[in-house]
């Protein structure tokens, strides 16, 4: 979480009354109130509403296995936590680093803690990294973390901390012990919906706060948004959760002009996230295998190797570039980006033709822009297409 | 025009008979046979064909002005045209360069000769350069230009050049005249469409072949694909003549299909384009206000200024987005942007929103990708968006 505004420039700008080290400790929805307590002192007091929104976030998963609260064993999501691991290593100076789980989060701690000179192991329940990309797509990203010598322990799962003198000292996965001076959890987020289960309001995918298009919880006067509400998918058209900043803004937004007595709709996402790693761009949209999987969709895919400019031109890179297309019907579903600079924000090109339903077919002759420091002729997504449609 | 291939790659495995230094003089429709001659010899004899495809390309716009015909004046079109440039710099080595014309070729020209030293000066016809953009987008591209030493003229039309000693000496405006040793044509190209229309073949938009969008002629057996043949422009639902690399490939693809008894089709353009001139990047798709106005439709625009990546990460830079709508349905007409590095690209997303028929406020929920090193939470081509709802 990054803090934009302080305080005080809600208040005296924005006319917000905005409490910091209050925490909101109970929801009575019939009496239309909130108890809040104050950090400082304990003290707490109840606070009327006439409407409520619930933008309480979500916190890192934490796995409930021996050991897991000692000392040393670090969740990112605050900026206050990549201050703390950062005094941690500068004071206690730990040798080896361990990463709970190979997402967005403790891909982007690996590589950061490998800047820092430390020896770095990563374990992942999968067979590769960033496991929301297909298999073949993900190996590309663990071969990027192998090669700044990060040592990656795949398809083991976490059992249990052990712990010497209140401190973390090794890692007991399923399959081997991993000595560690330190650990970071990247195991996902879980909505903060506590405080709204307790209310009585009803959860839905992951524990998420259900709330429909206009950020309306199920309970009449009581809206939800950000990393503690739920989404829709709109290429799977199945409830969603997906904690990140950009639905969580697209869904503040919705819920500040519905609540101001406008009229806004947030009709979902179709699964976009972009990340660097290392020297790589990693992007994805729409479903992946398992998804489409699940759905019990057949699908065809075509993955392309290509260049992100022309190469001729400086700087030009590799990408590989996946697609993913419904075989009935030729429909788009979802694809996947990695490669060198360049690369992830040509996602944008595929989750736009999903927002819009287009056909593979649809996609070959889009007029997407061209000169030599920007693409190729053909953009790779295109030549993907290209290749896919063949296969429908 | 780049050559990709040899005539003896395309000879050896792919089976095609390229004959280079070859030139087809005459067309004779009714017997289906061409009359080639041989630059060599000059030796010219007919061919027949069952099926013939015209991809005659397009040739620099020479203005009939006195003394168009000096030495020392340049059209930039082929690999060729680059190389002699270069020579005359190093053997002769001009001071002044003059460039006419302040689109893509004669912008790139002038950058290219300001490194190599030259002093540079530009005449425009419009209020200023790049006059694909609206004027006040122009206007960034211009101070650009002019950061970098160049000197514009705009405002003034080509009227005649001056000559001594064969030479080409000043370029001779409607409001002065302006001393060059050099001379580069960027006034745009004109189809190659003369063989075409000699025979009787019509031509549609700025001289461009008429082709339906399977690339096929209204002449029976006869196709025309690539700069020499008009496509169709699917924002104003009009004939367009876009003589572009990535129109022309499209073009030549799905001729190359249809001739080879496939069927394709390609349905037409929404006018985009993107250059790197100087350190902005400048690209745009769609409609410009100025045709807009020709089609009579009430629009508004809105225009913001925005960053490339998180203010907080290294190489965020500036970039302005302008979005056009059609006032009363909303629908997005065009768009326009110049920026730092990273800004070119996102003209696709302007670009797909056109192809898929968006209106403005279907942008504002696009779930494109975000992380600090690809743009800011909120796309700015979507801010962009959010701004013009609000004036629609």
């Amino acid at each position: 979480m990054l803090v934009e505004r302080a305080p005080e420039t809600f208040r005296q700008k924005q006319n917000i009354d905005v409490r910091i080290r209050h925490e909101v400790v109970g929801l009575d929805l019939s009496r239309q109130r909130v108890q809040v307590e104050q950090a400082e002192n304990g003290k707490s007091s109840w606070e009327s509403f006439d409407q409520l929104l619930i933008a309480t976030g979500a916190s890192p998963l934490c796995p409930d296995v021996p050991g897991s609260h000692a000392s040393g064993i670090h969740g990112v999501n605050t900026l206050d936590s990549g201050i703390r691991i950062r005094q941690v290593i500068e004071q206690k100076k730990p040798k080896r680093a361990l990463i709970v789980g190979g997402g967005y989060i403790g891909l982007e701690m690996a590589e950061a803690l490998v800047r820092q000179g430390l020896s770095v192991a990563l374990i992942e329940r999968s067979s590769e990294v960033m496991n929301t990309l297909d298999t073949d797509m993900g190996a590309l990203v663990s071969d990027a973390l192998r090669r700044i010598g990060v040592e990656l322990f795949v398809e083991q799962s976490l059992q249990a901390f052990e712990i010497s003198g209140g401190e973390v000292s090794a890692v007991v996965t399923d399959k081997q012990n991993i000595p560690a001076d330190m650990v970071i959890l990247g195991m996902g987020a879980r909505p903060n919906s506590d405080l709204a289960a307790k209310a009585g309001i009803p959860l839905g995918e992951k524990g998420s706060i259900r709330v429909n298009e206009k950020m309306q919880t199920d309970v009449e006067k009581i809206w939800a948004a950000g990393d503690c509400a739920q989404t829709f998918h709109l290429v799977s058209r199945r409830p969603f959760y997906m904690p990140l900043g950009t639905v969580a803004n697209k869904q503040g937004r919705v819920a500040g002009i519905n609540l101001g007595g406008g009229n806004a709709a947030f009709p979902g996402v179709v699964g976009t996230a972009a990340s660097r790693i290392c020297d790589l761009e990693v992007a994805r949209t729409g479903l992946m295998e398992k998804e489409i999987k699940q759905l019990g969709i057949e699908y065809a895919s075509a993955t392309i190797k290509s260049r992100t400019r022309a190469g001729y031109y400086p700087n030009s890179g590799g990408i590989t570039v996946k697609l993913l297309a419904e075989k009935a019907s030729g429909r788009l579903l979802g694809g996947q980006i990695v490669g060198a600079e360049g690369s992830a924000k040509r996602i944008d090109i595929i989750a736009i033709s999903l927002h819009a339903g287009f056909g593979v077919d649809q996609m070959i002759n889009l007029d997407l822009s061209y000169a030599p420091p920007f693409s190729i002729p053909w953009d790779p997504v295109v030549i993907a297409a290209r290749n896919l449609v063949k296969l429908l």
